[in-house]
């Protein structure tokens, strides 16, 4: 069971605010998806999450399926029991985890070959071989394995690239066609690299494939935030209206406000989990880097009215203790925070866009922002 | 405020429940502390700990007073405050950590200099300064500033040790008399290294000063089980029947039960919470080590049975690949389940002393532990 409803569109833009049905809960968009790649939101329990008010988090195929791998989240019948989070779970597809961090990643006609970054050892991932892992995942949002290419990349390359997208999803579509009970949804992925006519191309031919989702994939991968902002622009609305819209691993507050503004609906990053761990935290007046010796003796939280669980308890001065001595409370104590201010921004930005007030909204954001 | 209450006594040995009262509340005894060093008890929250039942934490004098310092723990009126922990606190002197952690520890006439293990940098260590730092944290249980020497020590350093001991914990008792307003106890502690003599004479001199409790140090320094059980055994009886009687640094549950038998009442001990993050966890049946691959695919959870969050929510295997992935979630979750077991086996003490029948439950840990 999936699906989409729209229930509210900001007449001054493209913002839009939606629900999300799945068989493990409801998603409010937009959404801002934790990401837990290894089966743990690093660092934080499920209960956490869930009072930092995340409802729907990301698993990586690629990682799950080297580690603990299949045989053993099959006994859990999936990665919900087998980490304890009830919630929906999106996974990727391993492609892009194949093209960056795996060794010697080569395309064949079935599909992708690469050594594992763990220990060496040789695989082959396929379209259908992602479907395949993911299912034993029991992902609530299974992605279409996807072919990711770096940037720069050149017209000739991204071109190719797309049409291997293309052809993989089309085997995604129908593996998934002949191995599904239909609890759970398949997303198409759109590449195209920074070509505008190559990005329509691809999402012309994933939707002739039909997916009950679309993502765009291959975006912060290196470019200038503006190239990333107008991708977006060009090929967000070239989407199916009626379709939930997944900008893939962006980014900083001021990109997803953006992108929302754009008509996106999902986003998924490390950006809050993995700057938590070096210190870096994010509040409605910019960053804070909390080793600064400022904060030496600061009484105050991290960002005063903000109602996470390390704000309502913890001082700065106490998480830069911990931080400054590498207390392993400091990297959940600051994830915390992060992950909740990431998804109340959204949650603000998802209240503005229902009382069509998003335009007024966006910009309080950034007068708070350059105060 | 402190008060201790003996309220039972096993008859066929020396095993005792009593009742302690402080300013931060109520501590059952015989009772485990787990150790917050740096004003963490490593990994888990103060919530975390409530819920493992820990009523009572340590911290460390040394720690503090070289990072983050008194002048950021005053600002908050001691530790509590600081680190979210509303319960009873009991601190070091600091002098165990001055001989086996700082380098070039050289005791004088006033105290012992030592210079910091963090940045080299000279400190003096006086009885009084340590009054003065523990005063800071506010601790509710203020411990004496003794000389320990290590394992092994000829008769002539132990005796030099302990005639060390008795002057700085006179000299503690008049600053502590001097400063106080009989909020907080503080508690003496028996030296002498593995001399009987040596233990009793360092007993009664304590006990001519007169302190609300008494600690017995110096053990689980290197020397044989043995042979810390037979001075703990010796120690323990010249001691007050009507005080408090704590053993630091000790230890294994194979010991923690022998020495209740022997009339101890308080425990601290890295043993739960370090080996935790090592992989190694207790159950009633000996130790796991986590990592071992028979628990790959063991979707029962560490210690069935067990009412611990961890043992409630997860499985070995998930906790073996958590570890395995070295996700920090892992050395919070066996921690959890470390701490859970070692308050709740002392709770089980408590209750079979009660009942009277302590005698049976220690055979019956044994038999257990055998299987």
């Amino acid at each position: 069971m999936f699906s989409f409803e729209l229930i509210a569109q900001s007449t001054k833009d493209r913002a839009r605010a939606g629900v999300i049905r799945t068989s493990h809960g409801v998603v409010e968009t937009p959404v801002f998806m934790p990401v837990g790649t290894r089966g743990s939101v690093k660092s934080v329990s499920p209960e956490e999450l869930l009072a930092a008010g995340a409802r729907i988090i990301l698993g990586n195929t690629y990682h799950l399926y080297l580690r603990p791998g299949c045989d053993v989240i099959r006994r859990f019948a999936g990665l919900h029991r087998f980490m304890h989070w009830d919630g929906p779970i999106l996974t990727d597809s391993g492609g892009f985890q194949v093209f960056s961090l795996a060794k010697l990643a080569k395309i064949s006609g079935e599909g992708v070959t690469f050594q594992s970054h763990l220990d060496g050892s040789s695989h082959l991932l396929t379209p259908e071989k992602s479907i395949e892992i993911q299912t034993c995942l029991d992902s609530d949002i299974v992605m279409c394995l996807d072919d990711c290419i770096q940037y720069p990349a050149t017209r000739e390359d991204s071109w190719e690239a797309l049409e291997i997208t293309t052809e993989w999803a089309q085997r995604s579509k129908r593996t998934w066609q002949e191995t599904q009970t239909g609890r759970n949804a398949l997303f198409g992925i759109v590449q195209g690299g920074m070509f505008r006519d190559l990005r329509k191309r691809s999402a012309e031919e994933l939707m002739e494939i039909d997916f009950p989702g679309y993502a765009v994939g291959g975006l912060s991968v290196g470019e200038p935030a503006e190239v990333m902002l107008e991708m977006a622009d060009y090929t967000l609305p070239t989407l199916p209206e009626t379709k939930p819209r997944y900008i893939m691993s962006v980014g900083i507050p001021e990109n997803l406000i953006e992108l929302v503004a754009l008509g996106a609906d999902m986003f998924d990053c490390v950006l809050p989990t993995r700057n938590a761990r070096n210190g870096q935290m994010f509040t409605h007046y910019g960053t804070i880097n909390i080793s600064n010796a400022q904060y030496k003796e600061d009484t105050e939280p991290l960002e005063p009215g903000c109602e996470c669980y390390t704000c309502r308890h913890y001082s700065r001065a106490y998480l830069r203790h911990l931080y400054m001595a590498r207390e392993l409370l400091a990297y959940r104590l600051n994830t915390i925070h992060n992950i909740h201010f990431f998804i109340s921004f959204m949650k603000q930005i998802r209240e503005a866009i229902l009382a069509n007030e998003f335009e007024s909204f966006r910009k309080a954001f950034y007068r708070k922002l350059e105060n």
